[in-house]
């Protein structure tokens, strides 16, 4: 039994593709989390920062997007998105996995809010250090963690695909783009991107976005 | 072959007690990160950030802190430090590595550089919430994922004496002082603060501070 908490269109998203990749079942519950007053405090229970995504399977909880993507793709490891234990990929594959959350995400967010700091005062670093590492990354190999596509793509390419896209935050390096568009028509992809709209037009946030 | 790149008192002395629980070799490079002008930039192609921790396994860079941290408890299992797949710590396991770089670290030094926003604009929150939720999780059970001692206690205690007790940022929660009495007489907790501290008095940037 796998539970999912979601909210369109956001960094829970990498997941819902993820497990449109798995192939496996899942019941899905919508987390409002643009909702005024916030998401209810008894959410908190299962996330302690009221945030998306978590997942519950087998009765466990399970929080971090790092964490849950690398839960997920070895929990099913048929859809072979997992390097084994041992293998070359093994480590650039958790690596890429943390860093998206533990640098890409907080060094994006320092520079989007215009913090001033060190580079080496912090855990996370420059966000221009971040930008220049993907680069090299995604200049020397197709994917993320080498040369075919693993769960850690699923990150990789939302956060890129959200920051440059979206948010306009992460600048258009052309190694980027082809990236994109080597992730872009997996048939997962599509899915989950067609089941998140579906999802986000008929919240009240993107309701009142459109019609303004 | 495993080479190890740590400075000492920093964040990668987690990974040094790791290594000791583990009892593997490896060859320990030392990188002065506080070092007048900065790590030289050819470090760059080992840490992106010129940070540490850093390892290297059978040719292959590792880097991120959770990600190094799960490579070796699962590339060396004798330990038995890593719950199996399959096992209900396995989550929790997961989960808590990814968090502590991914929230604890950019949560408190926000936190400490008395930036201001909302909660849910960025992935790591709000420090209060990080440190109520390690306080629930230290409450509810003896370690970070579960009923006993596993990698993820290297790198929780490691966070929470760093913070707690040499920062003095993180408040002194009773099940903060209670967790840190269970793991600080291990024998390779102690072995590696033994190690940690001789490498320590002899770089330049503590021999100043001693002296001054």
């Amino acid at each position: 039994m796998l539970k999912f908490y979601h909210a369109p269109w956001s960094r829970s998203s990498s997941v819902l593709w993820l497990l449109e990749e798995l192939g496996v079942e899942y019941e899905l519950t919508e987390i409002d989390i643009r909702q005024e007053g916030g998401v209810p405090e008894n959410y908190r229970r299962i996330q302690p920062s009221k945030k998306v995504p978590a997942i519950e399977h087998d009765g466990v909880v399970i929080t971090e997007r790092a964490a849950i993507t690398i839960y997920l793709a070895e929990a099913f490891p048929n859809a072979g998105l997992a390097p084994a234990v041992g293998h070359p990929m093994r480590g650039p594959y958790l690596s890429m996995l943390v860093y998206c959350d533990s640098v890409f995400d907080p060094a994006l967010a320092a520079k989007v809010q215009g913090w001033k700091y060190e580079s080496n005062h912090f855990s996370f670093g420059l966000a221009d250090d971040m930008v220049n590492y993907i680069d090299r990354i995604l200049t020397e190999r197709p994917y993320a963690a080498g040369d075919r596509f693993t769960a850690a793509d699923t990150q990789l390419a939302s956060s890129i695909g959200y920051t440059m896209q979206q948010m306009k935050a992460l600048p258009e390096r052309p190694s980027f783009i082809a990236y994109m568009d080597r992730v872009k028509d997996r048939p997962a992809n599509l899915r989950a991107a067609e089941k998140d709209q579906e999802m986000a037009i008929k919240t009240p946030f993107f309701q009142k976005q459109f019609a303004g």
